[in-house]
């Protein structure tokens, strides 16, 4: 598959593009990360989502320490072309690194926020194996 | 309504967050933005969206030249606290300033962008009148 696609992206000064995981199947919104330009490739071509890890500055194989993997169905750019949003199966439900299945959990009510969304797994668990 | 659940957002350097508007009904993510404190307490209260724009570099009432506003059903934060999702009710179906129904519609097929979603109303029509 030829690259030319990755150079219609407007990354942005240091190089990443903000990226939407969407579930597939129940159009949840589970989390947003960056990828750099080999980070894009690698989902494209492997069909599973590496991020780009802004804190660590290296590749991060979303699953790679959890095992909960997302496998790409299908990738979006928008009209400004400096945002991506995928459509992903979420191996094992987990999306969050707190254990939930999404990390928008944090809900406005009445002021404040409430978090409305289970631990699935604690995090320990999930993490120190 | 007190505001110091504002206090809980991670702003960015200059005071920014970015915000995914997604259509509460068909989970269709629209677009994505950035707010100011100010935009997201005008946001809050009003109940209809209000983004910063970072090329004006001023308020942007969603809709407020094209009619097409957006009215907040509901407002999350991240687990990391620098990510708005919103759901919202798509006021005209058009989210888009190129006159389409969301902002994904380049996508990836075999090494490709295809745009995949119809103009819906002539631009020229929504921002000349």
């Amino acid at each position: 598959m030829p690259d030319s696609w990755l150079s219609k992206i407007n990354w942005s000064d240091d190089g990443l593009v903000p990226v939407i995981a969407q579930e597939a199947g129940s159009g949840k919104v589970l989390m947003v990360a960056w990828m750099n330009r080999e980070a894009v490739k690698l989902t494209a071509e492997t069909g599973r989502v590496v991020y780009w890890s802004r804190s660590r500055k290296k590749l991060w194989r979303k699953g790679e320490s959890s095992g909960h993997f997302q496998k790409v169905k299908d990738i979006y750019l928008d009209c400004d072309e400096d945002v991506l949003l995928l459509t992903v199966e979420q191996i094992g439900g987990i999306a969050c690194h707190t254990g939930r299945h999404n990390c928008f959990f944090n809900k406005l009510e009445n002021g404040q926020w409430v978090v409305n969304a289970p631990v699935i797994k604690d995090p320990k668990e999930i993490y120190h194996k």
